[in-house]
Parts: structure tokens; sequence; C-alpha cells
């Protein structure tokens, strides 16, 4: 099942999305619907009888209660760079502020002369669990979508913590669309090519099968700290081939596309647009 | 002024407390208050024709959007570690799970085995307020409260980032009231004691007027990266005096009383209990 957040004339919409059709469904967004008891029945028995068109999606969860990121987290990455694999995931965080939709401008704050690109997987959950064991964390991911924790790298290193690099308003491309587990290969350990593109360019392309701390397990782990509920987001990391390593470094500028896409899921295609 | 948020038969209330009574007002915590138009004559008018007797107390307000922790942010003690004042505050992320009432327990999970205090001054935030002047942070600011950012250190340093060690579920003392400005000495930059003492013994002390970056600074700091919103919390960081830096350390055991409190403000009284 495909799920999405579609702007309307009155406020978001949750959709279910069937090729080039949609339902409508009972919830202003994605994350209304996963609070819903019983959601996966009742979007499954909408009808999808709208065409979608040139739909405007929202974040597909327009305000997540918590979004976690994963720092470090591609094996050949972290391999390719001379580095010993993690023990531990690291985790920082990032406001529902910084999210944009599938579409939407990403801004270029006056403030940052640094704003990279960093594709990432994420997972969606779906059920309140803490403390979850391997089997409830499989449980608990109602899906995956796409994410790119695009980062402010002046404001990143100002501090020993990455927050104010992470989370800079209009910044974060979320979405287009929910992917649930049993339509993707790997299910909750999904093997899909994510890539991304600067005006074209290829900047990043790896498979999420090489995460070190795979979703299933990153649910577990996070949950140990806290207890995770619907509408929560874990942005699962990204590989190699951010503008900020590259030599010379290259960062997103005024009206630059950048486009972010995991197969099997879908593309983010927005515009870096000077605020 | 001072408001609560209480616990009643019916869920939690936000109150203005006066003396030893207080008055109901009507919204469900502080937070929401704090959203509402014209809070501050409401909550003025209101009677506080009931006895306050031994109310439980609530996070002051239950869910905030956002909670931003400032790092070393005390001059003395950054000084006396030899370290240079830094020139941008270092700021992580606590997500509202981690909250409790100034009476409740601190939790301490069996996972972590270094449970530490520190004790600060939280700003909570009343106006809507993005790339705020001087003028615009400091009537951005609704008014103080205690918090002690209750930190696992093990968690915390399992990787570079603070995230996981600083938001355990149920660790967090927040409250018991809010102040606002026009009652404290300093205002938006206020000049209050500062302590904190485990099971009676005085662990820290400083002053409030101490900080590097002062609440008006930090609220301007932060509203260049996102929007603020009212009920949105900044921690303004801990003086020295935390378990983890004594030789031996100290950390919190069960049943351990930790006591935060700011003069002019309140104070938080909460046993740390194994979970």
């Amino acid at each position: 099942m495909r799920l999405a957040t579609i702007r309307t004339g009155q406020g978001t919409r949750a959709v279910r999305v069937d090729g080039d059709r949609y339902a409508e469904l009972d919830a202003a967004d994605v994350g209304a619907l996963l609070r819903t008891p019983g959601w996966q029945a009742a979007a499954e028995a909408a009808t999808a009888d709208r065409p979608l068109g040139d739909a405007e999606y929202a974040p597909v969860v327009a305000r997540p209660g918590k979004i976690l990121c994963v720092g470090l987290n591609y094996r050949n990455h972290i391999l390719e760079m001379g580095r010993e694999l993690p023990r531990y995931p690291t985790l920082f965080a990032k406001y529902p502020e910084a999210l944009v939709g599938g579409g939407d401008d990403v801004l270029l704050a006056a403030e940052s002369g640094a704003v990279d690109w960093e594709a990432e997987l994420a997972i969606v959950i779906g059920e309140r669990v803490r403390r979850a064991s391997t089997a409830e964390a499989e449980t608990a991911i109602a899906g995956f979508s796409v994410l790119n924790d695009v980062t402010m790298r002046d404001w990143q290193y100002r501090s020993p913590q990455w927050l104010q690099g992470k989370t800079f308003e209009s910044t974060t491309p979320f979405g287009p669309v929910l992917v649930t587990p049993d339509e993707l290969p790997g299910g909750t350990r999904p093997a899909l090519e994510l890539s991304c593109t600067v005006d074209g360019e290829l900047m990043q392309k790896a498979n999420t099968d090489d995460l070190v701390f795979d979703p299933v397990e990153l649910v577990r782990y996070v949950s140990t700290i806290l207890t995770l509920r619907p509408g929560d987001v874990i942005a699962t990391g990204t590989p190699g081939g951010v503008g900020h390593a590259r030599k010379p470094a290259r960062y997103l500028t005024n009206g630059a596309r950048l486009v972010t896409e995991i197969s099997g899921i879908g593309r983010l295609d927005n515009v870096a647009r000077a605020e």
C-alpha cells in the first residue's frame, strides 16, 4: 500500500495512491491516519477513483511527534573512510519545522553559505512501542519514505552538536509517499537503490541493504530510550557523496534541482531557493 | 504572574498561582494557555479562590512543540575548566517524553548505570517569532521555569551526539511554575540563585546572570534557525558540580532525593526510582 498526504483547497488530506489514481482517506495527514486504530483496513477499502494528476505533496507525515536522525550508517562509506564500524548508532534530532513536501522549494537561508544534501531512507512508525523486541520492532514499522536531511554544514560545525545545522526551517524534503513493507524487497529491512542528483549529476548512490544498523534494529534501539508513537520518523543515515566531502566542496545554490530517489518508493524533486 | 499545570481528576489544568491559592484557567496546560490570544489578561482576571494545598504539578508545559537545550553556558564553569568562552551556543534536543512534573519520580532505566543531574533555568516561549531582533526576543519570552536536564552519561557518550543520553523517558523534571519576567530581578535576563542538592548535599550552585548566552540572546539565535512558537522551551545550560565530573563520579541511585531550585521561581523535588 502507498500512502501520501496531499494538499487540497481545504488543507491537507491523507490518501491511498493506486497507480495514477488516489482514494481520499478520513484523516488530515498520514500521521493522523496512523494514529487511527484499524487504519490499514480502512485505507485498503477506500476506492481510488480520483486522478492523481499533478497532486501537490505535503510532507508525508505533516508534523511528526519526533524526528530522529542517524549519523554514519552506510557500511561501505564508513570503511572507505578508514573508520571502524560503530558499536552504537549516532542519533540526533530534527524538528518538524524543517520539513517540506516532495515538490516544494528547499529554502536556502541567507545565514548559511554551505547547504548540503543527504539522501536517506526514512522509517515511519505505525505502533506505540517501548523496549521493543526484534519482532515488535518489525511490527511497529508502518512503512518507508524518502527524506533528504539537508544540512547547513557551517552551522552543523559551529559547536560539537550538529542540531543547529540540521533543522533550519523548510529545508528537508520528506515523502512523496509511504510504502508499506509488504510491497518492498526485503520488507522491514528493505534492499532498495537510493540516489541523489543535483542538476542531473549523480552525487549519491547506495543500496539500503548496506546499513550498519538496519531499520528493525534502529526501532529496537531507539525504543529502549523512549516510547515511539505512530507518525514518529527515523531517518536512517546517508551514504558517501555529500557535497561537503568533495574536493572542492559543493553546495546547493539558488535554482539547483535536488532529486532524491529510492527505488520502489518514489522521488523527491525539489528546487533550492534563496529565501 | 505565576502559572502552573496541575493534575485534577479530569486531566490537567492550567492555573494561576497566587500565594497559597490558585485560579483555574480555561486551558488544559500552560502550553495551551500560551497559544490563546490575550492569555495574560484572562489569567490575571481569574479569581484565585481555591486552596493550593498539596496540588500535584504536571510538567509546566505538558508537551512542548520543541525542547532545545544548551551545552556549556556558565562563564565561571567554562573558565575554571580552562576552556575558552564559546563563540556560538551548543544546542541539542530533548523530546517531550523525557519530561516529568515537579514532584514526580525520576525514572532510572535499568539500561543506564550513570544517571546524572543538570540544574537549569528554562525559558518558555510565549509568541511566535522568527529571526527575532533583540527587542522581539525579549517580548517572545513568556516566562521562566526550572528544569533538571537529567542525563544518562553512559548513553550520552556512546556516540559523538549527546541526544540518546538526554532523552530517556520520564527523567526530566520541569516546573513547578512559570514566572513571568516582570516578577524577576533582571526581567528577561534574570539574576537568580540556582541550586541542586542530592539527599540534601549541595551539588550545584550558581547565579543565572553568569550565562554566556543569556535568554534573550538564545531566543534571538535559535529563531534565526527556525520559528519558535508558544510553549516551546529552551533549557539554558548547567553550571559546574555535576556528578560525572566528581572524583569519584557520583550518580543518582534508587531512592535519592533530587532537589532543583531557582530563587524567585520555585523548587523541583523529585525522587529517583529504579524502573
